[in-house]
Protein backbone atom coordinates (compact mmCIF):
# COMPACT_ATOMS: atom_id res chain seq x y z
CA UNK A 1 0.00 0.00 0.00
CA UNK A 2 1.34 3.28 -1.05
CA UNK A 3 1.81 6.31 1.59
CA UNK A 4 -1.05 7.80 -0.53
CA UNK A 5 -3.22 5.22 -0.20
CA UNK A 6 -2.27 4.83 3.65
CA UNK A 7 -3.48 8.16 4.07
CA UNK A 8 -6.59 8.26 2.08
CA UNK A 9 -7.55 5.57 3.98
CA UNK A 10 -7.09 7.34 7.53
CA UNK A 11 -8.90 10.54 5.97
CA UNK A 12 -12.06 8.61 4.86
CA UNK A 13 -12.54 7.06 8.46
CA UNK A 14 -14.76 8.04 10.18
CA UNK A 15 -15.29 8.74 14.22
CA UNK A 16 -17.26 4.99 14.12
CA UNK A 17 -14.12 3.74 12.73
CA UNK A 18 -11.48 5.17 15.02
CA UNK A 19 -11.47 1.82 17.35
CA UNK A 20 -10.22 0.05 14.59
CA UNK A 21 -7.60 2.87 14.09
CA UNK A 22 -6.57 2.43 17.56
CA UNK A 23 -5.76 -1.37 17.39
CA UNK A 24 -3.90 -0.24 14.12
CA UNK A 25 -0.20 1.14 13.63
CA UNK A 26 -0.45 4.83 14.58
CA UNK A 27 2.77 5.07 12.70
CA UNK A 28 0.36 5.76 9.44
CA UNK A 29 -0.83 9.16 11.11
CA UNK A 30 2.76 10.08 11.46
CA UNK A 31 3.75 13.07 9.84
CA UNK A 32 7.65 14.71 9.95
CA UNK A 33 7.43 18.13 10.70
CA UNK A 34 10.81 19.34 8.88
CA UNK A 35 11.74 21.45 11.72
CA UNK A 36 12.75 18.68 13.69
CA UNK A 37 15.03 17.92 11.25
CA UNK A 38 16.63 21.14 10.81
CA UNK A 39 19.45 20.18 9.76
CA UNK A 40 18.14 18.60 6.43
CA UNK A 41 17.10 20.17 3.20
CA UNK A 42 13.45 19.47 2.22
CA UNK A 43 14.79 16.76 -0.12
CA UNK A 44 16.46 15.00 2.87
CA UNK A 45 13.23 15.18 5.05
CA UNK A 46 11.31 13.67 2.02
CA UNK A 47 13.90 10.71 1.69
CA UNK A 48 13.94 10.09 5.11
CA UNK A 49 9.98 10.15 5.56
CA UNK A 50 10.47 7.41 2.57
CA UNK A 51 13.00 5.42 4.19
CA UNK A 52 11.47 5.24 7.48
CA UNK A 53 7.80 4.57 6.37
CA UNK A 54 6.65 7.64 7.33
CA UNK A 55 3.33 9.16 5.06
CA UNK A 56 3.08 12.41 6.01
CA UNK A 57 5.29 15.76 6.15
CA UNK A 58 5.14 19.19 7.22
CA UNK A 59 7.10 21.51 5.22
CA UNK A 60 8.79 25.17 6.06
CA UNK A 61 8.65 28.07 3.52
CA UNK A 62 12.11 28.30 4.00
CA UNK A 63 13.25 25.40 2.64
CA UNK A 64 10.68 25.78 0.09
CA UNK A 65 12.27 28.44 -0.83
CA UNK A 66 15.55 26.91 -0.79
CA UNK A 67 15.01 24.70 -3.75
CA UNK A 68 11.95 26.14 -5.24
CA UNK A 69 7.89 25.47 -5.30
CA UNK A 70 8.28 23.50 -8.41
CA UNK A 71 11.15 20.90 -7.69
CA UNK A 72 9.57 20.95 -3.99
CA UNK A 73 5.84 19.75 -5.70
CA UNK A 74 8.42 17.59 -7.91
CA UNK A 75 10.00 16.07 -4.72
CA UNK A 76 6.95 15.28 -2.35
CA UNK A 77 5.07 13.81 -5.83
CA UNK A 78 7.56 11.63 -6.46
CA UNK A 79 7.63 10.31 -3.30
CA UNK A 80 4.00 10.02 -2.75
CA UNK A 81 4.29 11.64 0.38
CA UNK A 82 1.34 13.53 2.03
CA UNK A 83 2.19 17.79 2.83
CA UNK A 84 0.27 17.71 6.39
CA UNK A 85 0.67 21.48 6.67
CA UNK A 86 2.82 24.23 5.30
CA UNK A 87 4.57 26.44 8.50
CA UNK A 88 3.83 29.42 8.16
CA UNK A 89 1.20 32.43 7.24
CA UNK A 90 0.36 35.14 9.24
CA UNK A 91 3.02 37.58 10.91
CA UNK A 92 0.89 40.14 10.30
CA UNK A 93 1.54 42.54 13.39
CA UNK A 94 3.38 45.51 12.64
CA UNK A 95 3.48 49.09 13.85
CA UNK A 96 4.14 50.14 10.27
CA UNK A 97 0.86 50.07 8.00
CA UNK A 98 3.07 49.51 4.66
CA UNK A 99 4.89 46.55 6.21
CA UNK A 100 1.27 45.03 7.34
CA UNK A 101 0.27 44.93 3.60
CA UNK A 102 3.36 43.54 2.39
CA UNK A 103 2.93 40.90 5.05
CA UNK A 104 -0.50 40.04 3.62
CA UNK A 105 1.26 40.15 0.45
CA UNK A 106 3.91 37.15 1.57
CA UNK A 107 0.47 35.47 2.93
CA UNK A 108 -0.89 35.23 -0.61
CA UNK A 109 2.84 33.83 -1.62
CA UNK A 110 2.29 31.40 1.85
CA UNK A 111 -1.62 30.36 -0.06
CA UNK A 112 0.32 29.65 -3.42
CA UNK A 113 2.72 27.89 -1.69
CA UNK A 114 0.10 25.21 -0.12
CA UNK A 115 -2.18 25.09 -3.18
CA UNK A 116 0.36 24.02 -5.12
CA UNK A 117 1.47 21.41 -2.88
CA UNK A 118 -2.00 19.90 -1.79
CA UNK A 119 -1.68 20.77 2.06
CA UNK A 120 -4.50 20.26 4.49
CA UNK A 121 -3.38 23.40 5.73
CA UNK A 122 -1.57 26.82 6.13
CA UNK A 123 -0.54 27.00 9.71
CA UNK A 124 -0.65 30.46 10.93
CA UNK A 125 1.87 32.13 13.75
CA UNK A 126 -0.05 34.96 13.35
CA UNK A 127 2.49 37.55 15.03
CA UNK A 128 3.51 39.82 17.65
CA UNK A 129 5.51 43.01 17.67
CA UNK A 130 6.43 44.91 21.07
CA UNK A 131 5.82 48.36 19.24
CA UNK A 132 1.85 47.26 19.42
CA UNK A 133 0.11 46.75 22.06
CA UNK A 134 -1.31 43.43 22.68
CA UNK A 135 -4.83 44.24 22.03
CA UNK A 136 -4.36 46.78 18.95
CA UNK A 137 -2.03 43.44 17.43
CA UNK A 138 -5.31 41.45 18.20
CA UNK A 139 -7.40 43.53 15.96
CA UNK A 140 -4.33 43.97 13.13
CA UNK A 141 -4.79 39.44 13.50
CA UNK A 142 -8.17 39.66 12.96
CA UNK A 143 -8.46 42.05 10.13
CA UNK A 144 -5.21 40.11 8.52
CA UNK A 145 -7.17 36.59 8.30
CA UNK A 146 -10.19 38.37 6.97
CA UNK A 147 -7.93 39.84 4.56
CA UNK A 148 -6.74 36.71 2.94
CA UNK A 149 -9.43 33.86 4.05
CA UNK A 150 -11.13 34.38 0.62
CA UNK A 151 -7.89 34.10 -1.63
CA UNK A 152 -7.39 31.25 0.18
CA UNK A 153 -10.83 29.93 -0.38
CA UNK A 154 -10.70 30.22 -4.65
CA UNK A 155 -7.27 28.24 -4.07
CA UNK A 156 -8.99 25.19 -1.75
CA UNK A 157 -6.12 25.98 0.91
CA UNK A 158 -7.94 26.06 4.84
CA UNK A 159 -6.18 27.88 6.94
CA UNK A 160 -5.26 26.89 10.25
CA UNK A 161 -4.91 29.34 13.33
CA UNK A 162 -2.31 28.24 15.86
CA UNK A 163 -2.80 29.57 19.18
CA UNK A 164 1.24 29.80 20.86
CA UNK A 165 2.01 29.73 24.46
CA UNK A 166 1.16 32.89 25.86
CA UNK A 167 5.26 32.78 26.50
CA UNK A 168 5.34 33.94 22.74
CA UNK A 169 2.70 36.71 23.21
CA UNK A 170 5.52 39.82 22.87
CA UNK A 171 7.40 38.42 20.13
CA UNK A 172 5.48 35.33 18.07
CA UNK A 173 2.05 35.23 18.44
CA UNK A 174 -0.69 37.38 20.32
CA UNK A 175 -3.23 34.33 20.09
CA UNK A 176 -2.31 32.32 22.74
CA UNK A 177 -5.34 30.24 24.08
CA UNK A 178 -7.88 27.53 22.28
CA UNK A 179 -10.71 29.95 23.37
CA UNK A 180 -9.16 33.06 21.89
CA UNK A 181 -8.54 31.66 18.08
CA UNK A 182 -11.95 29.84 18.12
CA UNK A 183 -13.41 33.36 18.65
CA UNK A 184 -11.23 34.55 15.97
CA UNK A 185 -12.42 31.52 13.16
CA UNK A 186 -16.13 31.98 14.17
CA UNK A 187 -17.13 33.74 11.71
CA UNK A 188 -15.91 31.51 9.11
CA UNK A 189 -16.95 28.08 8.20
CA UNK A 190 -15.22 25.55 9.77
CA UNK A 191 -13.84 24.20 6.23
CA UNK A 192 -12.10 27.58 5.87
CA UNK A 193 -10.51 28.72 9.23
CA UNK A 194 -9.76 26.04 11.44
CA UNK A 195 -7.59 25.55 14.65
CA UNK A 196 -3.96 23.90 15.24
CA UNK A 197 -3.66 22.37 18.19
CA UNK A 198 0.36 21.70 19.36
CA UNK A 199 0.58 20.12 22.94
CA UNK A 200 3.40 22.61 24.03
CA UNK A 201 1.19 25.48 23.42
CA UNK A 202 -1.31 24.11 25.01
CA UNK A 203 -0.97 21.61 27.79
CA UNK A 204 -1.20 24.00 30.88
CA UNK A 205 -4.45 25.19 30.02
CA UNK A 206 -6.89 24.54 32.69
CA UNK A 207 -9.97 24.17 30.32
CA UNK A 208 -8.23 21.81 27.15
CA UNK A 209 -10.58 19.03 27.51
CA UNK A 210 -13.37 21.21 27.20
CA UNK A 211 -11.79 23.43 24.67
CA UNK A 212 -10.70 20.21 22.70
CA UNK A 213 -14.74 19.54 22.78
CA UNK A 214 -15.87 22.96 21.62
CA UNK A 215 -12.69 22.80 18.86
CA UNK A 216 -14.28 19.74 17.59
CA UNK A 217 -15.22 20.95 13.63
CA UNK A 218 -12.42 23.18 13.23
CA UNK A 219 -9.59 21.19 14.54
CA UNK A 220 -7.40 20.91 11.18
CA UNK A 221 -4.09 19.78 12.72
CA UNK A 222 -2.19 18.42 15.51
CA UNK A 223 1.71 18.64 16.71
CA UNK A 224 3.27 16.96 19.84
CA UNK A 225 6.43 16.66 21.19
CA UNK A 226 7.07 17.30 24.96
CA UNK A 227 7.58 19.80 27.47
CA UNK A 228 10.61 19.10 29.54
CA UNK A 229 10.54 19.67 33.44
CA UNK A 230 13.54 22.21 33.02
CA UNK A 231 13.50 24.66 30.01
CA UNK A 232 16.75 26.01 28.29
CA UNK A 233 15.56 27.87 26.36
CA UNK A 234 12.23 29.51 25.49
CA UNK A 235 12.45 29.05 21.39
CA UNK A 236 13.67 25.78 21.80
CA UNK A 237 11.56 24.61 24.77
CA UNK A 238 10.39 20.92 23.64
CA UNK A 239 11.89 17.98 23.80
CA UNK A 240 11.00 13.86 22.55
CA UNK A 241 7.47 12.61 22.92
CA UNK A 242 8.43 11.00 26.71
CA UNK A 243 11.32 12.99 27.94
CA UNK A 244 9.10 15.73 29.04
CA UNK A 245 5.81 15.65 31.23
CA UNK A 246 2.70 16.35 28.75
CA UNK A 247 -0.28 13.64 28.87
CA UNK A 248 0.55 13.12 25.24
CA UNK A 249 -1.90 9.63 25.02
CA UNK A 250 -4.48 11.08 27.25
CA UNK A 251 -4.38 14.62 24.71
CA UNK A 252 -4.22 12.55 21.55
CA UNK A 253 -7.33 10.40 22.63
CA UNK A 254 -9.24 13.71 23.21
CA UNK A 255 -8.61 15.48 19.58
CA UNK A 256 -9.40 11.89 18.49
CA UNK A 257 -12.67 11.69 20.84
CA UNK A 258 -13.27 15.06 19.25
CA UNK A 259 -12.90 13.44 15.74
CA UNK A 260 -9.96 14.66 13.98
CA UNK A 261 -9.07 11.60 12.32
CA UNK A 262 -6.03 13.44 9.95
CA UNK A 263 -2.00 13.27 10.23
CA UNK A 264 -0.34 14.14 13.72
CA UNK A 265 3.06 16.20 13.09
CA UNK A 266 5.88 15.54 15.30
CA UNK A 267 7.36 18.99 15.77
CA UNK A 268 10.23 19.61 17.75
CA UNK A 269 13.06 22.89 18.26
CA UNK A 270 15.42 21.33 20.18
CA UNK A 271 19.04 21.92 20.00
CA UNK A 272 19.68 18.69 21.00
CA UNK A 273 17.14 16.68 18.67
CA UNK A 274 19.30 19.20 15.97
CA UNK A 275 22.09 17.94 16.98
CA UNK A 276 21.24 14.08 16.74
CA UNK A 277 21.34 12.66 12.86
CA UNK A 278 17.85 12.71 11.29
CA UNK A 279 18.06 8.82 11.23
CA UNK A 280 18.48 8.38 14.79
CA UNK A 281 15.67 11.33 15.12
CA UNK A 282 13.15 10.10 12.73
CA UNK A 283 13.70 6.29 14.57
CA UNK A 284 12.99 7.60 18.09
CA UNK A 285 10.16 9.27 17.32
CA UNK A 286 8.79 6.72 15.26
CA UNK A 287 9.31 4.29 18.62
CA UNK A 288 8.00 7.13 20.78
CA UNK A 289 4.96 8.22 18.85
CA UNK A 290 3.98 4.88 18.53
CA UNK A 291 4.43 3.71 22.28
CA UNK A 292 3.69 6.70 23.96
CA UNK A 293 0.89 9.46 21.64
CA UNK B 1 3.06 61.73 58.37
CA UNK B 2 4.53 58.16 59.06
CA UNK B 3 4.62 55.32 56.95
CA UNK B 4 2.01 54.11 58.55
CA UNK B 5 -0.42 56.87 58.92
CA UNK B 6 -0.01 56.85 55.43
CA UNK B 7 -0.83 53.15 54.65
CA UNK B 8 -3.52 53.44 56.81
CA UNK B 9 -5.05 56.34 54.68
CA UNK B 10 -4.19 53.95 51.45
CA UNK B 11 -5.94 51.29 52.54
CA UNK B 12 -9.12 52.77 54.19
CA UNK B 13 -9.91 54.95 50.60
CA UNK B 14 -12.96 53.63 49.27
CA UNK B 15 -13.31 53.70 45.34
CA UNK B 16 -15.03 57.07 44.98
CA UNK B 17 -11.79 58.56 46.76
CA UNK B 18 -9.74 56.82 43.46
CA UNK B 19 -9.66 60.29 41.68
CA UNK B 20 -8.10 62.18 44.61
CA UNK B 21 -5.53 59.20 44.64
CA UNK B 22 -4.62 59.83 40.93
CA UNK B 23 -3.60 63.35 41.85
CA UNK B 24 -1.47 62.23 45.19
CA UNK B 25 1.69 60.72 44.70
CA UNK B 26 1.20 56.95 43.63
CA UNK B 27 4.16 56.06 45.82
CA UNK B 28 1.98 56.09 48.76
CA UNK B 29 1.12 52.60 47.18
CA UNK B 30 4.59 51.67 46.65
CA UNK B 31 6.18 48.42 47.90
CA UNK B 32 9.30 46.86 47.32
CA UNK B 33 9.36 43.17 47.06
CA UNK B 34 12.39 42.57 48.35
CA UNK B 35 13.58 40.03 45.33
CA UNK B 36 13.93 43.10 43.21
CA UNK B 37 17.23 43.93 45.62
CA UNK B 38 17.86 40.20 45.96
CA UNK B 39 21.55 40.96 47.52
CA UNK B 40 20.11 42.89 50.00
CA UNK B 41 19.24 41.29 53.84
CA UNK B 42 15.91 41.98 54.84
CA UNK B 43 17.58 44.93 57.26
CA UNK B 44 18.91 46.29 54.15
CA UNK B 45 15.28 46.33 52.33
CA UNK B 46 14.16 47.82 55.14
CA UNK B 47 16.74 50.57 55.66
CA UNK B 48 16.51 50.89 51.54
CA UNK B 49 12.59 51.37 52.32
CA UNK B 50 12.88 54.17 54.77
CA UNK B 51 15.69 56.00 52.91
CA UNK B 52 13.95 56.33 50.02
CA UNK B 53 10.43 57.43 51.62
CA UNK B 54 8.89 53.75 50.05
CA UNK B 55 6.02 52.38 52.51
CA UNK B 56 5.93 49.08 52.30
CA UNK B 57 7.84 45.89 51.72
CA UNK B 58 7.00 42.09 51.13
CA UNK B 59 9.75 40.36 53.28
CA UNK B 60 10.65 36.48 51.70
CA UNK B 61 10.75 33.56 54.19
CA UNK B 62 14.66 32.59 53.06
CA UNK B 63 15.39 36.14 54.48
CA UNK B 64 13.19 36.63 56.95
CA UNK B 65 14.74 33.17 58.08
CA UNK B 66 18.54 34.39 57.55
CA UNK B 67 17.92 37.15 61.19
CA UNK B 68 15.10 34.93 62.56
CA UNK B 69 11.36 35.82 63.11
CA UNK B 70 11.58 38.09 66.25
CA UNK B 71 14.76 39.81 64.59
CA UNK B 72 12.80 40.58 62.01
CA UNK B 73 9.51 41.68 63.35
CA UNK B 74 11.47 44.37 65.03
CA UNK B 75 13.23 45.67 61.99
CA UNK B 76 9.68 46.32 60.51
CA UNK B 77 8.56 47.39 63.80
CA UNK B 78 11.21 50.14 64.07
CA UNK B 79 11.11 51.37 60.61
CA UNK B 80 7.27 51.33 60.58
CA UNK B 81 7.26 49.84 57.18
CA UNK B 82 4.31 48.26 56.04
CA UNK B 83 4.25 44.20 55.16
CA UNK B 84 2.40 44.34 51.97
CA UNK B 85 2.74 40.04 52.14
CA UNK B 86 5.03 37.36 52.97
CA UNK B 87 6.59 35.48 49.89
CA UNK B 88 5.72 32.49 50.01
CA UNK B 89 3.28 29.60 50.98
CA UNK B 90 2.25 26.88 48.68
CA UNK B 91 4.28 23.93 47.13
CA UNK B 92 1.88 21.52 47.97
CA UNK B 93 2.81 19.20 44.85
CA UNK B 94 4.39 15.77 45.66
CA UNK B 95 4.70 12.50 43.85
CA UNK B 96 5.13 11.57 47.93
CA UNK B 97 2.13 11.90 50.52
CA UNK B 98 5.06 12.19 53.67
CA UNK B 99 6.56 14.94 51.81
CA UNK B 100 3.00 16.25 50.86
CA UNK B 101 2.22 16.46 54.96
CA UNK B 102 5.27 17.95 55.84
CA UNK B 103 4.68 20.67 52.98
CA UNK B 104 1.43 21.80 54.82
CA UNK B 105 3.02 22.05 57.95
CA UNK B 106 5.75 24.53 56.10
CA UNK B 107 2.88 26.43 55.34
CA UNK B 108 1.77 26.95 59.00
CA UNK B 109 5.06 28.13 59.60
CA UNK B 110 4.56 30.45 56.74
CA UNK B 111 1.36 31.82 58.07
CA UNK B 112 3.60 31.69 61.36
CA UNK B 113 5.77 34.27 59.97
CA UNK B 114 3.04 36.33 58.19
CA UNK B 115 0.81 36.91 61.45
CA UNK B 116 3.75 37.73 63.64
CA UNK B 117 4.78 40.35 60.64
CA UNK B 118 1.17 41.50 60.31
CA UNK B 119 1.13 41.42 56.47
CA UNK B 120 -1.87 41.89 54.21
CA UNK B 121 -1.52 38.51 52.70
CA UNK B 122 0.60 35.02 52.82
CA UNK B 123 1.39 34.77 48.77
CA UNK B 124 1.03 31.41 47.81
CA UNK B 125 2.80 29.52 44.63
CA UNK B 126 1.11 26.64 44.61
CA UNK B 127 3.89 24.00 43.22
CA UNK B 128 4.39 21.90 40.24
CA UNK B 129 6.12 18.50 40.02
CA UNK B 130 6.97 16.49 37.26
CA UNK B 131 6.40 13.24 38.34
CA UNK B 132 2.73 14.35 38.89
CA UNK B 133 0.09 14.82 36.10
CA UNK B 134 -1.33 18.62 36.02
CA UNK B 135 -4.61 17.55 36.69
CA UNK B 136 -3.55 15.63 39.79
CA UNK B 137 -1.20 18.54 40.73
CA UNK B 138 -4.36 20.77 40.67
CA UNK B 139 -6.21 18.69 43.42
CA UNK B 140 -3.24 18.77 45.38
CA UNK B 141 -3.35 22.08 45.56
CA UNK B 142 -7.05 22.49 46.40
CA UNK B 143 -6.42 19.55 48.86
CA UNK B 144 -3.34 21.64 50.40
CA UNK B 145 -5.23 24.96 50.55
CA UNK B 146 -8.13 23.43 52.30
CA UNK B 147 -5.65 21.97 54.67
CA UNK B 148 -3.86 25.48 55.74
CA UNK B 149 -7.02 28.18 55.50
CA UNK B 150 -8.47 27.13 59.14
CA UNK B 151 -5.44 27.38 60.78
CA UNK B 152 -4.89 31.22 58.68
CA UNK B 153 -8.33 32.53 59.49
CA UNK B 154 -8.00 31.69 63.52
CA UNK B 155 -4.84 33.70 63.07
CA UNK B 156 -5.71 36.40 60.75
CA UNK B 157 -3.58 35.72 58.08
CA UNK B 158 -5.45 35.71 54.21
CA UNK B 159 -4.25 33.18 51.79
CA UNK B 160 -3.40 34.97 48.32
CA UNK B 161 -3.29 32.69 45.74
CA UNK B 162 -0.89 33.85 42.88
CA UNK B 163 -1.70 32.32 39.30
CA UNK B 164 1.61 32.33 37.79
CA UNK B 165 2.49 32.52 33.91
CA UNK B 166 1.67 28.68 31.61
CA UNK B 167 5.54 28.61 31.11
CA UNK B 168 5.47 27.89 34.98
CA UNK B 169 2.81 24.58 34.80
CA UNK B 170 5.88 22.56 34.93
CA UNK B 171 7.76 22.94 38.30
CA UNK B 172 6.40 26.27 40.07
CA UNK B 173 2.62 26.17 40.07
CA UNK B 174 -0.21 24.65 38.65
CA UNK B 175 -2.59 27.61 38.59
CA UNK B 176 -2.22 29.19 35.59
CA UNK B 177 -4.80 31.85 35.10
CA UNK B 178 -7.17 34.25 37.18
CA UNK B 179 -9.78 32.66 36.06
CA UNK B 180 -8.52 29.02 37.77
CA UNK B 181 -7.33 30.99 40.30
CA UNK B 182 -11.12 32.56 40.95
CA UNK B 183 -12.73 28.32 40.84
CA UNK B 184 -10.15 27.23 43.28
CA UNK B 185 -11.00 30.35 45.63
CA UNK B 186 -14.63 30.10 45.00
CA UNK B 187 -15.67 27.81 48.16
CA UNK B 188 -13.85 30.75 50.52
CA UNK B 189 -14.87 34.02 51.71
CA UNK B 190 -13.30 36.94 49.64
CA UNK B 191 -11.56 37.77 53.56
CA UNK B 192 -10.18 34.38 54.04
CA UNK B 193 -8.64 33.66 50.19
CA UNK B 194 -8.06 35.86 47.44
CA UNK B 195 -5.84 36.47 44.39
CA UNK B 196 -2.80 38.26 43.91
CA UNK B 197 -2.21 39.83 40.26
CA UNK B 198 1.08 40.12 38.89
CA UNK B 199 1.42 41.71 35.31
CA UNK B 200 4.65 38.80 34.11
CA UNK B 201 1.96 35.91 34.84
CA UNK B 202 -1.27 37.89 33.62
CA UNK B 203 -0.56 40.33 30.96
CA UNK B 204 -1.17 37.97 27.77
CA UNK B 205 -4.78 36.50 29.11
CA UNK B 206 -7.36 36.94 26.06
CA UNK B 207 -9.62 38.04 29.48
CA UNK B 208 -7.48 40.14 31.13
CA UNK B 209 -10.21 42.71 31.68
CA UNK B 210 -13.01 41.33 32.13
CA UNK B 211 -11.14 38.54 34.98
CA UNK B 212 -10.09 41.54 36.71
CA UNK B 213 -13.45 42.87 37.16
CA UNK B 214 -14.58 39.23 37.94
CA UNK B 215 -12.07 38.99 40.37
CA UNK B 216 -12.74 42.13 42.33
CA UNK B 217 -13.94 40.90 45.70
CA UNK B 218 -11.35 39.12 45.66
CA UNK B 219 -7.84 41.67 44.78
CA UNK B 220 -5.26 41.08 47.83
CA UNK B 221 -2.35 42.82 45.90
CA UNK B 222 -0.86 43.54 43.00
CA UNK B 223 2.65 42.98 41.11
CA UNK B 224 4.73 45.44 38.78
CA UNK B 225 7.80 44.58 36.47
CA UNK B 226 7.71 44.52 32.57
CA UNK B 227 7.89 42.02 30.36
CA UNK B 228 11.23 42.33 27.90
CA UNK B 229 10.69 42.05 24.36
CA UNK B 230 13.48 39.33 23.98
CA UNK B 231 13.14 37.02 27.16
CA UNK B 232 16.98 35.59 28.36
CA UNK B 233 15.71 33.28 30.91
CA UNK B 234 12.00 31.97 31.97
CA UNK B 235 12.80 32.40 35.81
CA UNK B 236 14.48 35.55 35.64
CA UNK B 237 12.55 37.19 32.51
CA UNK B 238 11.42 40.66 34.25
CA UNK B 239 12.42 43.46 33.90
CA UNK B 240 12.51 47.02 35.26
CA UNK B 241 8.70 48.91 34.08
CA UNK B 242 9.02 50.52 31.27
CA UNK B 243 11.62 48.46 29.77
CA UNK B 244 9.01 45.70 28.32
CA UNK B 245 5.70 45.73 26.83
CA UNK B 246 3.07 45.69 29.29
CA UNK B 247 0.58 48.25 29.47
CA UNK B 248 1.22 48.89 33.27
CA UNK B 249 -1.33 51.82 33.73
CA UNK B 250 -4.11 50.84 31.84
CA UNK B 251 -3.71 47.64 34.05
CA UNK B 252 -3.80 49.13 37.09
CA UNK B 253 -6.04 51.80 36.30
CA UNK B 254 -8.36 48.41 35.95
CA UNK B 255 -7.38 47.04 38.95
CA UNK B 256 -8.12 50.54 40.49
CA UNK B 257 -11.85 50.04 39.30
CA UNK B 258 -12.10 46.61 40.53
CA UNK B 259 -11.69 48.47 44.29
CA UNK B 260 -8.02 47.53 45.15
CA UNK B 261 -6.23 50.14 46.82
CA UNK B 262 -3.56 48.44 48.54
CA UNK B 263 -0.17 48.83 48.15
CA UNK B 264 1.57 47.80 44.58
CA UNK B 265 4.67 45.77 44.79
CA UNK B 266 7.73 46.52 42.65
CA UNK B 267 8.44 42.53 42.26
CA UNK B 268 11.55 42.39 39.57
CA UNK B 269 13.45 39.04 39.22
CA UNK B 270 16.52 40.28 36.91
CA UNK B 271 20.19 39.30 36.61
CA UNK B 272 20.63 43.15 35.39
CA UNK B 273 18.57 44.20 38.68
CA UNK B 274 20.01 42.17 40.96
CA UNK B 275 23.35 43.34 39.42
CA UNK B 276 22.85 46.49 40.13
CA UNK B 277 23.36 48.61 43.38
CA UNK B 278 20.28 48.39 45.43
CA UNK B 279 20.04 52.36 45.52
CA UNK B 280 20.32 52.87 41.46
CA UNK B 281 17.28 50.22 41.87
CA UNK B 282 15.82 51.70 44.24
CA UNK B 283 15.84 55.09 42.54
CA UNK B 284 14.59 54.21 38.96
CA UNK B 285 11.92 52.14 40.56
CA UNK B 286 10.98 55.30 42.31
CA UNK B 287 10.72 56.77 39.09
CA UNK B 288 9.39 54.24 36.46
CA UNK B 289 6.42 53.77 39.05
CA UNK B 290 5.60 57.10 39.42
CA UNK B 291 5.54 57.51 35.74
CA UNK B 292 4.38 54.35 34.50
CA UNK B 293 2.28 52.59 36.78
Amino acid sequence: MSFVAVISEVQTMTPSTLDKTKTMADKNRLSLNQITTERWSLQEAVDGCMRFGIPSVALWRNKIADVGLNESVRFVRDAGVHVSSICRGGMFVSPDSEARKQRIEENFRAIDDAAALNADSLVMVVGAHPAVTIDDGRQIVEDGIAAIVPYAKERGVRIGLEPLHPMFAADRSVINTIGQALAIADPYPPTDVGIILDVIHIWWDPQLYSLIDRAAPRIMGFHVSDWPAIVPDILKCRCMMGDGVIELRRIREAIDAAGYNGPIEVEILSEEVWNTHGDRVLERMIERFTSLV
